[in-house]
């Protein structure tokens, strides 16, 4: 299992006249903890497009247990469960405030695609080797 | 079952550098469709909050299919399948291009909440009123 | 002068805590409305970047007089004073609310760009075409 | 004259597809850079709210000179140049890429406001009290 976090402060952007923020404004906390675990393993996703590969978001799947609030310190988990051997990874996450209070869960299928043909390829091997082993 | 639509333009601020638009960007549309979709009922969303109804977003799930692109004009399809009669209330959503291919579809499901004490409530009967006839 | 106009209608994503819409969500609805302005004259923003021309945002300024609400149905309005002659053309902007209260105006500065050498163009000839005739 | 910076990274979500962050993703980032400089003086724009005061922008201004790129690490610099007397204050903004290249300038005008009466205030004493110093 490979787990991962990162900090990120609530802009005031991202809230709605609710109080809280927006229920879609999550995703790009998601994605910027994943940017993040996979710069912790010496890789970016910016490597990854200069190699051709690019890793759309297939399908998403979030619940909100409770409101993020602006300024609010949040930690965003990021977690995989199993070694992608194919052309698809899974990431689960978890939102927690600083009173540790579980915010909300998501979990994201990406496809790795390569993106002069868009079709689906693997994952890159420098990042592979990097990843394999948390699963061993 | 109720059944409503709402024709979207793709905004370029809603685009990323992957050159279609950014995942997240689609709950936006989905919650335009259903205020349009209150609306085509004769309610405001704005309404029910004056009532002291607020409508929090608890779960999303949304599976895409082809990208969506910058100028599309989309259709926004919301269905709602059951009538709600507790709390909870779920809408389906699908999103069309103009070549009428299907481009994603979400399931979205939300609470209906007092405003003041954030407890769980029903549906305000004057949408009910409106609501009921498409169900029987 | 090129006078054009687009409704809008505010959504909840663009509200922030304060209730009102988050000052920098007026952007996308100029750019709206200046791609709105485009279509207008029988061109698209889509076909300038299949000529290979850009139009980044070069500078801009807004004033905000009154607050836009969720749910609002706004005016924006585009407003081109001078023909572009060189490879810089400013766009003037004003949002209006139903009740035509001003809430906002705008100066959006935007070069002519070719996406390959990121070099200064002019206007492509088509649209340029279209244009003059409001000037004369 | 006060000056207090923070470093952003860049999101995926914050990319257009020119490949560039969008002109008005800027703005969050000014946000966050003028509330991390407020928590570096001890207080919050939280705190003001629970005082009853609250800050809408009222004007901006911002010049694009370089693009930002996604995953770029950015800082973004907050200037007080005058201490604010009356219900206005100026802040002035710079980002900047790892490169110490000078991305944008900004200069946002921000009005105190009650929130209960909508009318013009000033600065709250203690985070003036904590300001005072840098200005004489």
């Amino acid at each position: 299992m490979f787990v991962s976090e990162l900090k990120i402060r609530v802009r005031y952007a991202e809230t709605d006249q609710m109080g809280v923020v927006y229920h879609s404004n999550f995703f790009p906390y998601f994605e910027s903890a994943r940017a993040e675990s996979i710069r912790n393993l010496g890789f970016t996703y910016v490597d990854m497009e200069k190699m051709g590969v690019i890793m759309p978001v297939i399908e998403v799947q979030c619940r909100y247990i409770r409101p993020a609030l602006y300024d609010d310190l949040l930690t965003v988990k990021v977690i995989v469960k199993e070694l992608p051997v194919h052309h698809k990874v899974e990431f689960f996450h978890e939102v927690f405030n600083e009173k540790k209070e579980l915010l909300a869960t998501a979990r994201i299928i990406i496809y790795f695609m390569e993106a002069k043909t868009m079709k689906r390829t693997v994952m890159p091997e420098p990042l592979m080797n990097q990843l394999k082993p948390y699963f061993t």
